[in-house]
């Protein structure tokens, strides 16, 4: 049961928020599930870090997350390095084996083309994985090729192939990439252009940092989804939605 | 026992330190208090943070953080809410059925006038609350409207009223507020005008930076108050204190 | 065993990582070391961080750290209080009870004139101690006035005298010091003189922050030792190493 019953305060809000997850030990998961296992829904193992330990951490972390019904997957990355070396059925058997159910499928790092995006989105679809799929380049230069028409486009025919979730990369650090400038700070025109022109529910926007949350939740709305937050900072970005951190208290 | 007792150092500082709990577990609190739980006596629930994980847990970090005395009680956020709906006796019933031992007094986000301040404080210690007060303004805007003579009579005013300790609001971020611009750096004159005019043991400075917690350990003192401090970065700020680091060794 | 055995990626690194504890919890280090134990083989207790709690922890997580071949040895500040104070058979004696096995030698904060440095190193090898030494004042005044000749003549000095390891000062901000200018970004030219002018394998360079790993990796060799880093990134640390993330995907 929760404390302070007697405020008004604004009520949970539904909504989606990816956390990720850098190679969190088995019992700091379970001890921070405790705390913020209900304010998120999405569970992403940073880009290939869920190669690097062993497998039954991963089947225990995935069952863990699964009982709070926290959907998880593995980084982009590893999807990647599949697709490019043709292992695209092994990847989808050995998730499965692992105990994710969700996918991301990317090309942040390596280019697909459009038909075969929309054919790998469909595949994930077909196998009963939870599919997001996500927009953006690694590489801040190639990023900065996109126009924000060209990322309205792509966000728009990854629905239509049938992704649940389009993520608008920001990396880890949230700085020169997507809507993010050098200084992390957003900007204002492409993300309410974006945001005008994408159906909001399945639009999901990295915003690492407190600031990027802050200005997203009060120029979008308190239920916007976002991800890549810090496993520390779950509780932290449930108190901005509900205005109960200086920052948004009064103004939602 | 300690190690390296045959060393020279400066022994332990009679002090007040203040650490800011985001969201932590229990058995994470539990872990870091064998290391740590000698060096500070303050633990601050970060704003509304306590009010969205069960109260079970609450009362047990209390308990816990009781047993190596150390006081606590939660932001002022969940405080302002309260007065601003009129609730305040259901707040201080609330925090006692939680095991709070402490209280703060803050008016960051919303206004209250100076009567009802002082009345606050009043009737904070009267209920047998260890009672904090807090100088500053969540909005950076705002806050820059205080002179820095304000902010000396608005701390003396605090402790003439009763208040135990009165903060100097810093915020997480340690930026663009109070004595901090914008980089986070100290402006000197503003902390020393208020160091010499206020009474030292009274008041404590919000420095979550740690190049903010050597410029005033080297600047005021090493047993300077200080507050929203990192869970991880305790015996770091103890190291400080004690002339156990580079930037402090040799000059205290 | 790991997970994604059918992808063709790059293998363990032969290579020696060092960790920075700031005052970990036994059980934290121990649920840490369950995913991120075989990607790094040096461990640094910060600065006189280990002064401060009870030697049994120091003791207990020595012993769990060997366990998985880590090295672990104290901050050279301890050091170089115990040879400030003229102490330093006392320190020797107390690092080996307390079950280190790995002795820095360093003069950041104080003056150690190079027969005497020689004299240090000798010892400690003579003791059974795997010993580093460390380049670097942790002034950024003191230390901007290295020439980069210098650097490389201290640096071989130190291996001739019996160092098994040079640290190149790299602090835990990274900001300011060595090959690092005031906002952590790599100074390219001092890095590669150093670098083609010394033993690549005897020296360590201290790379806190993200985009320094990334350059180190990428301009010199994914093998290059690194230390200070965060034992929240360790196994990050070993994706960039590996092509396992979007920075070094590809270009190893």
């Amino acid at each position: 049961m929760n404390a302070f019953k007697f405020l008004d305060e604004i009520g949970p809000v539904n909504t989606n928020t990816m956390v990720l997850d850098k190679a969190l030990g088995y019992k700091t998961v379970e001890d921070m599930l405790t705390i913020s296992g209900n304010y998120f829904n999405l569970l992403k193992y940073g880009w290939g870090t869920s190669i690097l330990y062993d497998e039954e951490i991963i089947k225990d972390k995935n069952e863990l997350y699964h009982s709070y019904n926290i959907r998880t997957y593995t980084g982009g990355t590893l999807f990647e390095l599949a697709n490019k070396q043709n292992k695209i059925d092994e990847y989808f058997n050995e998730i499965d084996r692992l105990g994710f159910n969700a996918v991301e499928i990317s090309d942040g790092s390596t280019t697909i083309d459009s038909d075969r995006r929309a054919q790998l989105i469909n595949k994930s679809k077909e196998l009963g994985f939870y599919t997001l799929s996500e927009i953006g380049k690694k590489n801040p230069q190639k990023d900065s090729e996109y126009t924000t028409q060209q990322r309205i486009d792509l966000i728009n025919t990854d629905i239509e192939a049938g992704s649940d979730m389009v993520i608008i990369e920001g990396r880890e650090s949230g700085k020169n990439i997507g809507i993010y400038d050098d200084k992390g700070n957003v900007k204002k025109d492409d993300l309410t252009s974006i945001y005008e022109n994408t159906p909001k529910e399945k639009v999901l926007w990295e915003a690492p940092q407190k600031n990027q949350q802050v200005e997203l939740i009060l120029t979008l709305s308190n239920d916007v989804n976002l991800g890549n937050i810090n496993s520390n900072e779950i509780v932290s970005l449930e108190t901005l939605r509900r205005g109960l951190r200086g920052d948004t208290l009064g103004k939602l």
